[in-house]
């Protein structure tokens, strides 16, 4: 085994240390690691410590050095021998920068339950119907087997009339499956299906059942122990929103957008349905702070839509300061709130501020996962917004992916990301992998890895989809769900170190992978294949196995 | 021939683009690269343009795809084949993220002069005697011969009386040379010899002969089309500077430094004599901004002593704001002056602002350099401040260092840094190699690599030492040059693609790497080795020798 060290409570004496705190750090190496230093940076300036053999384990020396929290972020990595580097992204036998240094995050640390949290995103509009309501003008009315129209002038306006209390009539369904966090996209009202159009932000759509049905949805989760997170659309608005009609007409909101002399404006990616906020506003910061806390009393947090491009435009780069302001007034009203980025891509200088707790985890999950369990028929258009479909690749590429993007952030921020297969904005996993055995790997993964779960709702039915539009289906209730999405939920319930445990790859090659996951109390071993194959000698003969399919198996180590 | 871009005028059609500009940006290619797209960020989110063949050469093709330049720093990557990434590091069979894209900066760029500078490091104390002068009550008043004490009370205490006129006097050395700036370290009136512990920032010390002396070196210089630099201490001063005396006694002055009310301060890494400048005060900053342009009339611009630590403390990070503030009142009086920052570490984070304009660079050129060319008998305590001396290392390690640094800021930031071998800080690179022969490759790359190369005045005359302090030898001005000094600084005045050529990694294993400069008009092949072996079979049957000793060779192809 090759030296290790991760932010996991293996090996870190202090995961939420504060300014001026010293920290205790660990490092595993072999009896061939003669002498270990640690070189952490203080003030723009690297400081080494002796490092000192603590114990001996298994044949492996755990070396103990002091890290002193002396910046908000301190980054520090390990010196073997003098010679050789260990930071996150392993060992280097050549000099390296400090980007891939781990780190200690000296801002308050998210609430206790959000790295724990199994989360479940529902797309409203298709997740589960109470009773039918009449629809606007601009909707296209759909029954629940209408099917789904990916791309034309029909994808945003059908609705099929999903709403809060149908998914109140649906949270056993939720149980049954192990999740206990629901994630809804926009819930306000608007002029679309999606409604990341928004019309206004301190009402609940009507369609959904207005808000009475967010409190009624709220109650019953609460009452089960379960939470409930809302999609604030922070980079935009839909045009019919008043604020931005004022703003057209001349009024004091102007300012809210970037409205020139000619009426012509800002706004995502050149849509003209979605006018674009300034954050340069001080009359913007106050509404929508206000409107981050208003919905507190229901919601336990915020997903931030598009929070990449949020405060962003050309010369001016507001996000981090957007994220520190949203931050700082949801966590002052609800302690245990979380704050949670939208980054399709790389989100990693985003996070280890005082901003967004974690991230989606796009980046450093979904495509490496993608790419190497993808079908071999697979003929989608674009990788996740990149030209030329998913390229495969084999599980040495995969990690890789994930060790150069997860290793930017610090453990804290990579723990409260969240990991996803797929959601409304991408095809589905089924689609993806072609193959439910490679399917329940991708599930296995979702659920061994450092990072949140979320889960798209439907995919526990196994539904397919090859764009973001395509895959909001409604969901079919008739079916039955795929049973491996409740025994691996299980699986990562009934093991902390699932949750909690340090990272270890122990090999990557092309069609498989193997990683441990441990605590002080238990050990684990993953191994994922993408094709069969003979059983891995990795599995020492005293190990028990706890999960175990055709091409994924979980063993607990003594 | 690996794919390639870098940010030189042979790829990128612009290197100072405005904002709102598009940019052409230039890929070669090997045939079997199909299809090409350009990733460029804007506001966060990625946009794909697909490449066009433009031309093919050699074999090569040549793709082009527009890049807009709609951020002040916009990042882009190539890639090829729906798969294959191609960023500053090279290319990757797996997803990366945007830290190693290739970066176009629209901040204003450096003076035009600057990127083609040899630069010439003086400790005035130990250059050159003009006369002898009654010394201060501190000082050891030493002979030119005295040997140098490398570490105990007397380090700082010992003066060799070299001054201003005595430079002056030496100018031919200089330009014998070939070298065209002088960076001075301080000159301002302290009580040490290295003059870091400033006591004024607006006089000249008279142990220097003054301001009329700094006035008659520049005009002298500015006569020969030479160019001053002076050292700027923001991190700190003495603690007899006025200023701190003032704020001991509860002055106003009490604001630019961290004095607690016990008398207690910050100072640089803990030393008492060098109390540390507090730059959230804005008196502070008003006497830096006057300090800084009140000597632009003699100087060039300014090298800023340890710009990593200035204005960093703790919670506090001012340092980018320092530099924007310094870099912005310098330009303002002189648009034709520098501001380098001293990093002797990763300085990769500070670059690429409205700052300094480039850094020292240890970490991308000294050390990869050192660990390659160190000699077999070395035995120094530590490697530039990391424990356990200076590691052996191959080429193959030396490229990766400087790749894995160098990549992470733009052309413009690596170009306008400075190479260096060592300096008053540093053993001195003839104990480094401990051989002429390796001491001529590290010159030879110092010539050949981009960046801007400095020479630590003593190290063309095969001066020794072992730490910074004994490396500050009095000139021993009756001994021979080493003739490669010469002949190498002017092979790079000779050859514009050795300062503003792109760079093509060709080779790279234990003993030897080659190396292509290249612009629109010539190709230069380096090729360097640390020991004897045959001849390269690289070289082409048509290229012409333009520079060849033992160990190092450049060639010109047709």
């Amino acid at each position: 085994m090759k030296p290790h060290h991760d932010g996991s409570p293996l090996y870190v004496s202090d995961p939420a240390p504060g300014l001026g705190d010293t920290v205790t750090v660990f490092l595993r190496a072999p009896a061939s690691v003669r002498t270990v230093h640690l070189r952490a940076v203080s003030d723009g300036e690297p400081e080494f410590a002796a490092a000192v053999l603590d114990r001996t384990t298994g044949g492996e020396n755990w070396w103990r050095a002091p890290v002193p929290v002396h910046n908000p972020v301190t980054r520090y990595r390990w010196l073997l021998d003098g010679a050789r580097w260990l930071n996150a992204l392993g060992t280097a036998e050549h000099d390296v920068p400090d980007a891939y240094d781990f780190r200690l995050v000296a801002y308050d640390p998210p609430p206790a339950w959000a790295a724990d949290a199994v989360v479940y995103q529902i797309f409203p509009d298709r997740f589960a119907r109470s009773f039918d309501r009449p629809l606007p003008e601009w909707a296209v009315p759909c029954d629940w087997d209408t099917p789904v129209c990916g791309r034309g002038p029909q994808t945003p306006r059908q609705v099929y009339g999903g709403d809060l209390d149908g998914i109140r009539a649906r949270l056993d369904h939720l149980q049954r499956l192990g999740v206990d966090t629901v994630y809804l996209t926009p819930v306000f009202p608007a002029r679309s299906n999606h409604r990341y159009d928004a019309t206004a932000f301190d009402t609940v759509d009507p369609l959904l059942g207005g808000e009475a049905a967010l409190h009624r949805l709220a109650d019953t989760l609460h009452a089960r122990g379960m939470r409930l997170l809302g999609d604030l659309t922070t980079n935009h608005c839909g045009v019919a929103h008043p604020w931005f009609q004022a703003a057209l007409a001349g009024g004091p909101e102007r300012e809210l957008f970037y409205v020139d002399a000619d009426g012509g404006y800002e706004s995502w990616r050149g849509v003209p349905s979605l006018p674009k906020f300034n954050w340069g506003s001080a009359e913007l910061r106050r509404r929508f702070t206000d409107i981050a806390v208003r919905w507190l009393d229901v919601l336990d947090g915020w997903r931030i839509d598009v929070a990449n491009m949020t405060g962003r435009l050309g010369a001016e780069d507001r996000t981090h300061e957007v994220a520190a302001l949203l931050r700082a007034a949801v966590v002052r009203a609800r302690p245990d709130a979380v704050v949670l980025a939208e980054h399709f891509h790389d989100f990693t200088g985003d996070l280890d501020s005082d901003g967004w707790h974690g991230s989606m985890n796009y980046a450093g999950f979904t495509r490496p996962l993608w790419s190497w369990l993808r079908g071999p028929d697979l003929d989608l258009a674009d990788f996740l917004g990149a030209p030329g479909g998913v390229p495969s690749r084999g599980a040495a590429a995969a990690v890789a992916t994930m060790r150069a993007v997860n290793g930017l952030v610090s453990w804290r921020a990579y723990t409260h990301s969240w990991n996803l297969l797929g959601s409304h904005d991408t095809a589905r996993i089924a689609t993806v992998t072609g193959d439910p055995a490679r399917h329940e790997v991708a599930v296995g993964l979702l659920m061994t890895l450092p990072g949140v779960p979320m889960i798209f709702a439907g995919d526990e039915f196994g539904l397919t989809g090859e764009t973001g539009e395509a895959s909001r289906t409604p969901m079919p209730w008739d079916r039955p769900v795929l049973p491996f999405y409740r025994d691996l939920i299980a699986l990562r319930r009934a093991h902390p170190a699932l949750r909690s445990g340090g990272l270890r790859w122990v090999r990557a090659g092309d069609d498989g992978l193997a990683f441990l996951r441990e605590t002080a109390d238990e050990a684990l071993l993953v191994l994922a294949r993408r094709a069969p194959g003979p059983p891995s000698a990795l599995v020492p003969a005293d190990a028990a196995l706890v999960y175990g399919s055709d091409l994924f198996e979980v063993w607990t180590l003594p």
